[in-house]
């Protein structure tokens, strides 16, 4: 089912975890990367907060482009689309950050996203990961949802006492201070 | 009359199914694609999420026009409209995704929509088709309309149980969860 | 006096019927085309759902250029300016799509359009004609402008049986499904 | 003073006559056009309708260019500024038509406007003047300024009976149906 | 102290005075020119009606360019920045037309703007100055500021009277009707 | 952890400071400068007032590139993104001007900004630093995040009386008048 973990490692694509008045959720972000003019695409009824978490993430790549191995003039031609299904849903905030610029990474890259990985976590121009709010139920839904490991922002370690210990167990969680360790445990290996 | 099925196969037009406050109907969509330089227009009093379903279905057909035989320059050198008529009454929701998409493949390939198909279903960026709402309805409609064939997200099987016997049972269902089943199914064969 | 039926036979203007809050209006529709660089310009105070009626109009006749023996590149060498006088009432709805499509095939192939016609019709990006509402007022409203002849959707046939059988009587209808009957009509003969 | 006759004929300038809620008021129509890329400023505190009134003006010019005996790509190789002063008081209405077209064929031909030329009318794609409302406060405001002679649409004759007959008598009343009447009464002789 | 007279002659740099709630004020208008595409910015928390007073003295400066010793082609080679400084406090009102163009032509011709000098007026596309509000006001903050000779608009030389009578005798006022004047008087000589 | 001294010195990032109404705070500014077409970007949810400081930080570098030592074509050659991260929290106002015009000289000059210093002050179109407000809240959370140098507009140097006398005699204060004066401080020497 839609918002079950994938079946495969799949490219340009990487799951972030959202916290919502109705709970927490996973949420798909996907990426199309394909010849263009360089125009920038933002869908799925994102508000303005996510939106510009997502220039911080291109703009982040486009800064490191040669250390990430992608050419540096991506961005001026192709056009990029990133769309987070469930259309109609509303969303908003910095904390899909990381997993946007993960998923724009592995397009980029042709590298897979481990299907078992799920993120969440601010990121600012320099690649650092500042802390998010709703970790607690950002987890447990992760877990229904059948992921295994999750990424964390190293200033949100303190929050992990308040995940029921079973839940918690059962997880593998990684405390990260800059992308490039984002990108280090959730893209597949070369 | 307007809104009854097509008597001939069309290339460049799908039927939709809409559930609106006022019940279930059908949507014809409307691709007019002409020597351009790149525009995208999308009209019929359409709300934001369904402008950015428009904008996925085509992102998708984009990143997949060589294997789908469509040139992959057409988006550069074409103007593109997408229009659903009765163009006063709004349009909403990210239910038409598929259908935009079939309809844009139709008129890119020139390849013809069967007549008898109706469908309803979000498309994402990597063409995979979640569930909608207002199954019950959207279905009553089409069948009204003279549909014989329709297609849903595979996610809302268990909902067509909620639809009379009677209704059901003189329709075809496809249950799908990717965008090429669904252009198997709604185009007419080479 | 303006708002009467013209003297002559003019090119690039066609008559609509409109139908607001204060009863029937005929409306003139002015195109004006010069050589450019492809801009459309929409003035008189239009509503969206006029706005985007025009577009569908442009589209149409795009995707017809050939057969309508209009040059193909119209659309990117000239300015284009579709106007509604009056300009401080506002105007709104998909009923003059028909005769903005008049209007520019008028001003593109340079044959006038016969003064006696009004006409009112959604137009769809095939060229369909949609039904419309409140024709009883905007035939009336025709009659006492001197129109004589009045173009009509085929799926309002139904609705000529409440216009007053003395005015019935007085005009000319014809009930067409598509623009190239409302053309073969309105244009003068070649 | 400011919002009396001008001393001397100008080119570029016209006079309009407005009707607010204060009563009826003069408008100076100033027109700048310089060598650029085919930009229109609009300013002035102008209302949409007032705008579109301009581009309509415009067009209408462009489209009788060579008639006009002005260069038929001055369009896009001037930038036009329209603006009317007093920049805190807000305008709108489509009653300034004739007065910008004016002014622009002033500007754009190099011959002066009459200074004792006072007009208001709306134009039309096609040049015809339409009707104008409060005539009578537009007329009294015209005589306080200083202007001798009125241009009017043909459609408001019937107004004139409600002007006091010392002020009426005092002025020269032309009725025009198209701005080239308007043209030959308000421009100075070549 | 920021907000008093400036201590040498500035270019590019002009005085004006305003007129708020809290009653008069001087403003510094600052301009800045750099080789660019034709950009104009105006910041400092504008309104609509001050900026488009700026567009106005920028067009005046364009269609007078060669009697101001200006390269015409100004406008397209350079970005124009205009500014006005305390950025957290609104701004509003075509008094400041003729200070923007005074300051715009002080950088335009590197020719400095005398330091003592304040003024205030409206500007027109033609250049004549109109009459604004709050004079005694303006005058008065002028005084506190330092400044000496105060530029007005011809047609509030009756509003004169208004002032204190030491602060009246201890300024030197200019009343002008065209922004040549403005510059004779506020520019330093050659 | 984050919203403390940066560890070592950075290039493309300054500290400045700000006064919410939940009290004063840090706000790192940061600055991504890679090669485009001359695209400026302005995110981390930011005020117009804001994005204004940051046009007038970026003219004033503009024109006075060569006394900086930059390539006075680097705004047309580049893409700039200014971000201030913590992306969900609002931020407004003129203060952060002179911090935003110091992480764009380091990012431009590849010149580090010293980590312990911190800093607040409107910038204009010249350059001079106008004074800001709550001052003695900025201090007190510059002082908790570890900076130890503080560079405040001269104008608010009467302001410093308010800090408590422990925090102030711990901190260096630096007033200036002019953002010279800041860089001088702020960025490391060569
Ligand atoms: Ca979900
Ligand atoms: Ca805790
Ligand atoms: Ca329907
Ligand atoms: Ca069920
Ligand atoms: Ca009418
Ligand atoms: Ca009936
Ligand atoms: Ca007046
Ligand atoms: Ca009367
Ligand atoms: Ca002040
Ligand atoms: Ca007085
Ligand atoms: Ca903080
Ligand atoms: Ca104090």
């Amino acid at each position: 089912r839609y918002g079950m973990i994938e079946e495969v490692d799949q490219v340009g694509t990487a799951t972030g975890l959202a916290y919502t008045a109705a709970g927490g959720d996973t949420l798909a972000i996907e990426v199309s990367i394909v010849p263009g003019k360089g125009k920038l695409s933002l869908t799925g009824k994102l508000g303005d907060v996510m939106k510009e978490s997502a220039q911080a993430a291109l703009s982040y790549i486009r800064s490191r482009a040669e250390k990430l191995e992608i050419d540096p003039s991506f961005h001026q031609n192709n056009d990029i689309h990133i769309h987070v299904p469930e259309g109609a849903t509303p969303k908003d905030g910095p904390s899909a950050g990381i997993t946007m610029a993960t998923a724009l990474v592995s397009g980029l890259t042709n590298r897979a996203v481990r299907k078992e990985v799920g993120m969440t976590g601010e990121i600012t121009l320099r690649g650092r990961v500042l802390p998010i709010g709703g970790l607690k139920e950002k987890t447990l839904s992760a877990h229904r949802a059948g992921l295994t490991t999750i990424i964390i922002p190293k200033d949100n370690e303190k929050d992990l006492e308040d995940i029921p210990e079973s839940v918690r167990e059962s997880l593998t969680f990684i405390a990260v201070q800059h992308l490039d360790e984002v990108l280090e445990h959730a893209l597949v290996g070369e």
